[in-house]
């Protein structure tokens, strides 16, 4: 047995102790029953979303929670997944110990499955994860959005981006646990993605950011999203920020370009707009689609803002 | 729509022109008919698995065929794929477009989906891939091999290895053409691995070398794997710098050991060998399992053979 075969034994062995994985002895794992699926995949890569400063554990949890909320924005249940890993020969042991850790703690949090995958050796972490969810005959489709439907976000926006600017020496707090763990640890919204199918026009998570992720959608929909700064669902701890900070406009441009909180977005037309408000809890309306183009967003005074830059883009 | 979204529209969106994914406008691809599935996933990394002399098109299709070839090994068809790719920002439009000329020539060759992915920029390259496949009632597991099983090869053996060395500078040849052709294209075989089903008690690819995969079958089913040198299959090409080099014993080592050549090993039991010789054509005995544990490989006098390593490990 060489190097790589031992590593794999000892920290993905015991996590893929399902009966599709095939013990990790095939080419491929089986998927014996034919179910309807759907299929995402996401990567995480060292210098360019994390740092080699992020702990292993956390890696694999983000790694996990990042293609859950892919799964969550289709309405979709998590089935399970395969993992390529390439990482630094030097400190190996020590690191597959902690990332495998990490991907046990999830794996269990949310019932899903270790199919198999790939490890390497290479200068940087790259990490990449492709899941497999299982849909029922609805699911959520971005192109059906109509005009005058309320537009839907499943939580507060923007602490994840606070905790980025911190990690990133571009804000200075005392307490920043609490937005580092929002950056570390998103929590995929599965419930509410499933709950929503056969009710909401489109689904998807705000991984890039809440004005690039409406933009796109308005723009495949040739309609204008309009959005009210003062409907945007904050923590206490971000509106603590956007108070204290002498930036007000810069802190407020990150909380709605910045990404990486994962929450839901998400919108109803007319007909359904009772049924979501009676039915669906802990969900924010924050504006509105009309006829026109691109994103447009409101203050109290209902004057236009104008931002710099919409989104994160890697390029 | 920024730079990111614009290379996937013109790159990715013209090759992804299948139900299954949604227009990439969806968090995920749908696979709307239930079918019995493999699941199996591949990467290929800068400095690692290639360097940056090697052209765009040439990798996009080594990665699909590396995939496939896990594909063929489980006696499946092949259904399509999620796609990573990374790439430095300096160059990438020329890059992905050489790159997604390279799918879209394999995709259609081999009649597979790409179902969707992600873009990113890095340092370094890195690609990975996840491919789906079809499989009836029978399909390939790796943990059913028997004592006195004939073990066979798919193919000829050796030429990728020699390929990568002449690439490496450690072989020097005038006409290399025919093993770097090897080397960059291998060719899944998913006919056979179809034809196989049914018939052999196990069945991979020879990715990481002969010996290498040979001594984990044998390593699973407590069993001693006995090769004879010569009757491992070569091409006229190989067996040329096997007689012409000054080295023989190290470029045997390098044929058994090398890997990437991607041909199916497999083994047959007594019950089964008189179909398989009969309606299996291209295929080579090269040697049988015994009581024992390892690899063991016998010369044309029917003595053993000793290397010093038996196959490729990244770590």
């Amino acid at each position: 047995m060489n190097e790589e075969q031992k590593l794999i034994k000892t920290f993905f062995y015991p996590i893929a102790d399902n009966k599709e994985s095939m013990e990790l002895k095939n080419d491929a794992a089986v998927l014996f029953k034919k179910k309807k699926m759907i299929i995402t995949s996401d990567m995480m890569i060292e210098d360019v979303h994390f740092d080699n400063s992020y702990n292993p554990e956390i890696l694999a949890r983000k790694l996990l929670r990042i293609n859950l909320s892919d799964v969550a924005a289709m309405g979709a249940s998590p089935y399970g997944y395969t993992l390529n890993v390439a990482i630094p020969k030097r400190n190996r042991v020590r690191w597959l110990e902690k990332f495998s850790h990490g991907l046990n703690l999830d794996g269990k949090k949310f019932g899903i499955k270790l199919f198999g995958g790939d490890l390497s050796v290479s200068s940087k972490i790259f990490l990449s994860a492709t899941f497999l969810g299982v849909v029922g005959n609805k699911f959520h489709k971005n192109f059906h959005v109509i005009k005058d439907s309320e537009i839907y976000v499943g939580g507060n926006i923007g602490d994840a981006a606070i905790g980025l600017s911190i990690l990133n020496k571009k804000i200075s707090l005392k307490d920043k646990s609490y937005f580092l763990n929002k950056l570390f640890l998103p929590d995929p919204q599965i419930s509410l993605g499933k709950s929503l199918t056969g009710i909401v026009d489109f689904c998807t998570d705000i991984s890039d950011g809440l004005l690039t992720e409406l933009e796109t959608i308005a723009n495949n929909s040739n309609l204008k999203a309009n959005i009210f700064e003062s409907e945007i669902p904050l923590s206490i701890q971000a509106r603590k920020v956007l108070k204290k900070s002498g930036l007000k406009k810069k802190v407020l441009e990150l909380i709605l370009t910045g990404g990486e909180d994962y929450k839901l977005l998400f919108s109803v037309r007319n007909s359904k707009k009772k049924y979501l408000k009676d039915n669906i809890k802990n969900i924010k309306k924050i504006g509105f689609f009309s006829s026109g183009t691109g994103v447009e967003i409101y203050d109290q005074n209902k004057k236009k803002i104008n931002f710099k830059k919409k989104g994160f883009c890697h390029f």
